[in-house]
């Protein structure tokens, strides 16, 4: 706890981000977030992409409040309202003997939440963003035990950013949710070689989101059905492929789920398109590097947006980097961010068997460089975003207003 | 019969180019050509694209030979075999007693084939050429009855194109192909107002053809087992939307069918994408159209490519063509091509409902303005692609090589 006076206390968490392997698509009930099929994901390094928030309560406090980098938010969003109150409520439960923390459920909160990664790079951060303010206030109330149906109350994906390494949410049957929850399936440090590569494309352009999407994916889509019926095989299949770090599998069954997600959404009428040229582009570079390799060297997956996650074990990374610079060049210093890309091996790459592939240059605005990672943790105070009377550190005033 | 001495006959026919509202995709006899499922098409006027043919026999010809946009072809190719020797056994089944017959079936044959629309607009010929090709054999040869079948064998949907109006393909029963063969739903006449834009995009970009894309599809694909199974049920609502002249059914479905295919290409693996950020901004801006007019005014449709075919009815032409120029500016004098556009109604098109697409000029190449028309006809001598001595009147040299 970094603080504690009789009128106030706050609470910095950190929280990852994840990306799903088997993707999530369609609820079963938007109001508890309840999804029609399990997912997997994998949780990323904090050191690259997280989440940072700082929730306070005091009692001179007015009113709840809460900022997002740096620009004041509405209170009256349903999920966000619905998370604070289901924490409270655990809280009031396992705590109602302790006045103190009875005080504590009726002050008001202050809530500051900011994301390490700039927003124009179209990387969804509300998984991360809701998994931290879940945390959080779970330590400012002091609560334990499974958070992660309360995260998902918030973004549905969030409640996979509560475990690090690979993680699972079962879809559960129980018409409440109550076994609609995440757990771990593996640590962060079971697969050490797995590497991340975040292309992040430089049109952004914009496109629907992704609780619109898969709504009316459920509602128009024939073709969702039938994933739905498969999803099942192909959860058992990743997780034996996890289990045996055995990344020709892992890379398959991770490519065929993407281009099925992105299947349903043609399906959807009217339909929804997330990838644009660039991210087919990458698409077709992807297996033809594998097919030149005979094995899989990368797999790719895209979520609701352009931006191309790639897959690959860290001996591989020097070729594929080179490979990437070769197919988009960038005059960029800082093309290639986060983790130290490993010297390049004397190896030839043969970009004829590519020749059907354009080079396309400024393609892509970066390239994140991360590997998996731990959960949710709590920091010092140090890095708290809030000042001691519970106000931002830093707001946005870019647009003249907070 | 445009000529006959006992040294050699020719024939010129003209054929037309089909669309597909329900599509054909996926074989379940590679060799005969038997399709997955039925598929229902519109067939086009062939004044903007048709394939024409000229097929001759002579005594005095050495060798089979056959030209195809000025350019000499092996004649080794399977399925052009397959389309002559079934000719010929239809002919020889019929005639097996006129022994002028006989000797032509003996005599070689020259084939020259042209298309009226440049190969570089990335239309798919194979239809036209094909059914141009059957029919023009069985003018020269004499047999009459269904000629469907047989260019089913040359390319599966080039059956369709052997009927003029709205065409169903059905896909069969029979082990043998027997009936898997295509019939007129209504001709040309019964939708006079029906019209059609082909929306010609600039970049055309090598993609995968239908034939290796379809078959990857029925090998990979786990949604394509859906679509079969939703498909009769489309064709009978698409045959009862064009019975009754019901446009904005009509359309709705058609725009569904084709969200499938592409749907269906994307849960390929490895995926195929014929879709370009052109199409799909050109998807995006139908639909902005339809809300925006509360009804239907406009479908598309893709085949195994980039171009869009538009559907609409004629009073919806002005308006429609106004805001193709307004999103898609081109300075080429020649930009619409085909039928007359009427004049342009005092309407006003509120631009702003569109806001959320962006105007992208030199996006179209050209587009053409044409309609439905009648199945292919045999045309005068004068027509004729060969000269008397049966060699292309118009050779295409332009690589340095026949």
């Amino acid at each position: 706890m970094d603080s504690f006076t009789d009128d106030a206390e706050f609470i910095t968490c950190d929280s990852p981000v994840n990306i799903a392997l088997i993707k999530y698509w369609g609820k079963r009930d938007e109001k508890l977030i309840l999804p029609l099929n399990s997912s997997i994901s994998v949780t990323l390094s904090q050191d690259e992409l997280r989440a940072r928030t700082t929730v306070a309560v005091s009692r001179n406090f007015k009113e709840d409040k809460m900022w997002l980098n740096g620009r004041e938010q509405s209170m009256k969003n349903a999920r966000l309202q619905s998370v604070i109150s289901n924490i409270k409520r655990l809280c009031r439960k396992r705590k109602s003997d302790n006045d103190q923390v009875n005080d504590k459920l009726q002050w008001k909160l202050h809530i500051c939440s900011e994301n390490n990664f700039p927003t124009a790079a179209g990387l969804a951060s509300s998984a991360a963003g809701y998994a931290c303010l879940v945390y959080a206030l779970s330590k400012l109330y002091g609560v334990d035990g499974d958070l992660s149906k309360i995260a998902r109350m918030g973004s549905g994906s969030a409640c996979r950013s509560i475990y690090g390494g690979f993680v699972i949410w079962n879809k559960g049957e129980a018409e409440g949710g109550e076994d609609s929850k995440a757990e771990q399936i593996v640590s962060e440090t079971h697969w050490p070689d797995l590497r991340v590569l975040i292309l992040v494309v430089s049109d952004q352009t914009k496109h629907t989101g992704s609780t619109v999407g898969m709504q009316t994916s459920v509602e128009t889509s024939q073709l969702l059905q039938q994933r739905l019926q498969g999803v099942p095989k192909q959860l058992e299949k990743i997780k034996c492929a996890i289990q045996n770090k055995d990344f020709h599998s892992f890379a398959e069954i991770t490519m065929r789920d993407s281009n099925q997600l992105h299947a349903v959404c043609m399906d959807t009428y009217p339909p929804v398109s997330y990838l644009t040229d660039i991210s087919h582009h990458i698409i077709q570079l992807v297996h033809a590097i594998n097919q030149d390799n005979n094995s899989n060297m990368v797999a790719y997956s895209f979520d609701a947006g352009p931006n191309a996650f790639l897959f690959l074990q860290e001996k591989d990374v020097p070729t594929v980097i080179d490979i990437l610079h070769y197919f988009y060049p960038s005059s960029d210093p800082n093309f290639i961010r986060g983790l130290q890309v490993p010297a390049k091996r004397d190896v030839h790459v043969d970009y004829t068997v590519f020749s059907d592939l354009k080079v396309i240059p400024r393609a892509l605005k970066f390239i994140i460089h991360t590997q998996p990672g731990p959960g949710p943790t709590v920091k010092d105070s140090d890095c708290g975003l809030l000042t001691k009377d519970g106000f931002p550190l830093n707001l946005n005033n870019a647009n003249g207003k907070i």
